[in-house]
């Protein structure tokens, strides 16, 4: 689908991923929302086949692919994420994947793209653009672009997180006032604020971006899509994209009801206060929606608050430095 | 109940705990199945509220308290999971909890326990005896002791996880051969042993202990209850018990298939094993089983294989000697 998803497209991939992707549990943070005043519903996305949401997009996209375009195989660029998501999805359907990847990828990511039958093609940050790499090699192989964003299977695959969420919320009694998601290129944000807006119409949806790559913040303001500044620098590795996608912009612009940014030290505070409270493993960009709340981003005292934490591929050193956090912070 | 529990005590106790634990998810775990040759399905009880199973016997033995019980309040002994799990479950139906612990335990444990609402009296390893601290304590206060082992509806309730594992695997078009779970004093054991023999007669039970505390592996050998040498030392502080309790002793002689014991290196190699596969961050003792499995103790190829990882209560300290596990260890 070139044109936009409707909720009916986010419905219809949750019964595509049935079977095939984790109905990831929905967790009640008793330590945490009492601390912040409000009750808290996490929903544990790092659980998922490959560690990340990322599959479900990538599944109800590769499994769709016509015969003729499955004996070619696919091809895409990640900062290892949506990389792992394609690689599961391409070897479960019986296609091959080429993923595109900054040398600079988190260790883990490049190495579990691998096992999961991904074959890796590393390009460089500073002279190449993976983008046009990908364009490329889909163009010179045959092979059919699986974008992480602008893609309305991919959306609607992103949506059945909060699809699930809204369900399990009921299922416990809660009825989210607010529900709090990691933005990137926007295709998790896009995908659940149409689930959400449509199962919980009182529902605020806000997106979460590492400081200094708050293209959808800006990009919203300004009305029109803007870019990152190069230097910009993040531990978020999953959110860095350059600029918001053309579809999950028209999008977010519609349905978000705020962005809130955070910092490094916001993430690596709440990367630990996970470990301790929630025993989730949960990386950077994943932590970042958890992050927002955790150091008052938001009002959410008397609320009901759901926040996804969307995926927990992280190396180990970087797992380390979020562990010697302080107890200062985050408590 | 001062005799053994039946399976229909479990199927109570499951309908007690529900809306008030976690139904932890089973979660497939294809890269270490397929390095194993098996089918792994890991219950992730590390997400129970508190962080371990125990919440579960806690709460079908504290939450039966007569009315007078309850005004008077309960005591326990505990190295800090069943301590959480009595402070827990005391605080939700209303009376308090005095927990004695030996003065080396894990911090986060301590910590907790007290957020968690209960009273924390500290003993010394090397002068007192805790159980007899806490004989004393119960006498002269009038309040009621929640042994964690030794009594029917806790066994019980522990019992609860493998009943939900065999529905959850039931669900999952798969027939475990072959449950290993983390044993300490035997309550866990003994508990998933009745009900999955109950559910799955073909099954094969094992129970996993650390090197040193091989307690219930020789008194089942040796045909009585033997006692572990004083100066044994492990990483899992959660299965540092002196001798397996007399009513699990009685069950797991007859219900278990086979004991097996696992070093600390193999334990840190688990909990490495379990960050980077499964995003979950399980403690030393909630992670023995899946260390045996990992270690090689069980010849699992071909097989349909449940394991428990039965808490995620682990100091960031020791989490990060986890983390520092090379490579060539577990994969």
């Amino acid at each position: 689908m070139t044109s936009a998803p409707g909720f009916a497209d986010i419905q219809d991939a949750a019964r595509y991923l049935k079977g095939v992707a984790v109905h990831t549990p929905l967790l009640e943070a008793h330590a945490m929302g009492a601390a912040l005043g409000c009750r808290l519903l996490v929903k544990a996305e790092v659980l998922q086949r490959t560690g990340s949401f990322k599959f479900r997009g990538a599944y109800n996209r590769i499994g769709r692919l016509s015969a003729e375009e499955r004996a070619r195989g696919v091809v895409a660029y990640s900062s290892g994420n949506h990389a792992q998501g394609v690689a599961a999805a391409a070897t479960l359907v019986g296609t091959k994947s080429l993923i595109v990847m900054y040398s600079d990828a988190a260790a883990i990511k490049v190495a579990n793209t691998g096992v999961l039958g991904g074959e890796v093609l590393f390009c460089d940050r500073r002279n190449e653009n993976w983008e046009e790499v990908t364009a490329r090699l889909a163009a010179e192989r045959g092979l059919t672009p699986v974008t992480p964003c602008d893609d309305a299977h991919v959306i609607a695959g992103q949506g059945t997180v909060a699809l699930e969420l809204a369900a399990q919320a009921r299922d416990m009694g809660a009825v989210p006032d607010i529900l709090v998601v990691p933005c990137g290129g926007g295709g998790l944000t896009a995908g659940c604020a149409m689930a959400a807006k449509a199962l919980l119409p009182k529902v605020a949806v806000y997106g979460v971006e590492p400081a200094g790559f708050d293209d959808t913040a800006r990009s919203i303001s300004a009305g029109q899509r803007v870019v990152n500044g190069a230097d910009a620098a993040t531990i978020c590795d999953a959110l860095t994209v350059s600029t918001p996608a053309a579809m999950t912009f028209a999008i977010n612009r519609k349905l978000v009801d705020g962005m809130l940014t955070v910092s490094d030290p916001d993430v690596l505070a709440a990367m630990k206060r996970a470990f301790l409270d929630l025993k989730l493993v949960v990386e950077p960009g994943g932590a970042a929606a958890l992050a927002a709340l955790l150091a008052g981003k938001l009002d959410v005292r008397g609320k009901t608050v759901a926040v996804i934490c969307s995926g927990g591929n992280v190396d180990p050193a970087i797992f380390a430095r979020a562990l010697q956090v302080g107890p200062g912070k985050g408590e």
